[in-house]
């Protein structure tokens, strides 16, 4: 399983994805689910996955045009003159990725071989933007009423960031609010791992601001982990109390 | 969907149901999930039902014996001399009902009319005990380390369920707590609707001590619904702060 999540705020993007990737769960590895392209001064892009891993790697791959010498190679995610036209190119990818492996797997592969992406960004003259593009090659873009974004094992996350999304809020405290995220995600599902990978693109700046790798040693991820815990219960606690008698 | 969860306590066992069924998202109805049984000062059980309504309707008409005049019926649930052979009793019976419709509806049957229950209950002479009844006819048994379970749409109502439960707590902060978890999950999931059954079974009563439906309109539940937003933003507040800059 992965969980990442991407959120839009007035400041700009920030990005979080888990490492783990396990084919059944005794066989686990650690591979990053994150990558980003720059042109300094006029664009940056992230993307993050979810789903088989050899359909993600070949889709980066071929983004990346891999296949031919270096000197040869154009990066469509360097080119492309829109948000929307790099979304759509990796969504094209993306589906024809998986429907080629499952073709050929027949009977077997049907269902299996498929990933989602999300893909946040900024380009020179137009707005930061965010996307989640699904198996099929189409895609969603956030919105002032749902302005972030998760892939992978997004339940057990979800209902703080539900509750603690302010779109105003800062770096720091999005930073926070996904370690929260990811610690119940953590606590809950095995197959999503430390360490974190996380980005951070402040608006207009056309490069990641800041990006760090949060590894099991963090002592920042282990103080939100054990203190969260405790608050939660206090907060528990706030609520008014339930009488039997008085119903 | 659904979302039911039984917790077992040092005091008793306490029990909560949605009661929302759908076939799509336009085809809604209202149905408890949520059954018992008593003989007085000798046992009490209790069913919570997830899954395909056909089958678990199925199952307990079949418990109950409706297949035969009244006074012919002879209800397992109130002879059966132990948790045990309830369980297995019902186990049977609930994998031989979805074996029996998936059967007779060929390839296009497989996988769907499945079902969970979980039953809960005390027979005198022994300590109340809770279950898990899969819809391949066995189960699990809570224990100290897992003293609740929960079935249906179980992930966003899980985390303040690990955080805040505790063995030792009052019957009035488990039905808090339930009532917290329930509103994570409405949130999050619209098939999972109001109102709410709940239970609470007092150790060596033999009888259900409370009983209750939770409507839309009920102040208590709209309290914890709109206090617990702020109370978990007051405890993300309290989480020590991120620094980009330390790192």
């Amino acid at each position: 399983m992965t969980y990442c999540v991407g959120m839009v705020l007035d400041k700009g993007l920030v990005m979080m994805s888990d490492t783990r990737t396990n084919s059944g769960v005794d066989n686990i590895s650690v591979f990053s689910k994150m990558f980003h392209w720059q042109v300094p001064g006029e664009r940056v892009l992230t993307v993050m996955t979810a789903g088989n891993l050899a359909t993600t790697q070949a889709v980066i791959s071929q983004l990346e045009e891999r296949t031919k010498a270096p000197e040869d190679r154009d990066n469509v995610l360097l080119k492309a003159p829109t948000m929307f036209q790099v979304a759509s190119e990796i969504g094209q990818l993306l589906r024809s990725t998986i429907q080629r492996t499952q073709d050929s797997n027949g009977a077997r592969g049907k269902g299996r071989f498929t990933a989602s992406i999300i893909l946040a960004g900024q380009i020179d003259g137009m707005e930061p933007r965010m996307f989640m593009i699904y198996p099929e090659g189409n895609f969603i873009e956030t919105s002032a009423d749902t302005p972030f974004l998760q892939i992978g094992e997004t339940k057990y996350g979800r209902p703080i960031i539900l509750r603690a999304y302010d779109r105003t809020m800062s770096f720091e405290d999005a930073t926070k609010l996904l370690m929260v995220s990811f610690d119940s995600t953590l606590k809950a599902n095995l197959s999503v791992g430390l360490p974190l990978d996380m980005m951070v693109i402040e608006r207009d700046t056309f490069a990641p601001s800041y990006q760090r790798r949060i590894t099991q040693d963090d002592p920042y991820f282990q103080a939100i982990s054990s203190s969260w815990g405790d608050a939660l219960k206090t907060a528990f606690h706030s609520l008014p109390d339930y009488s039997f008698s008085s119903k």
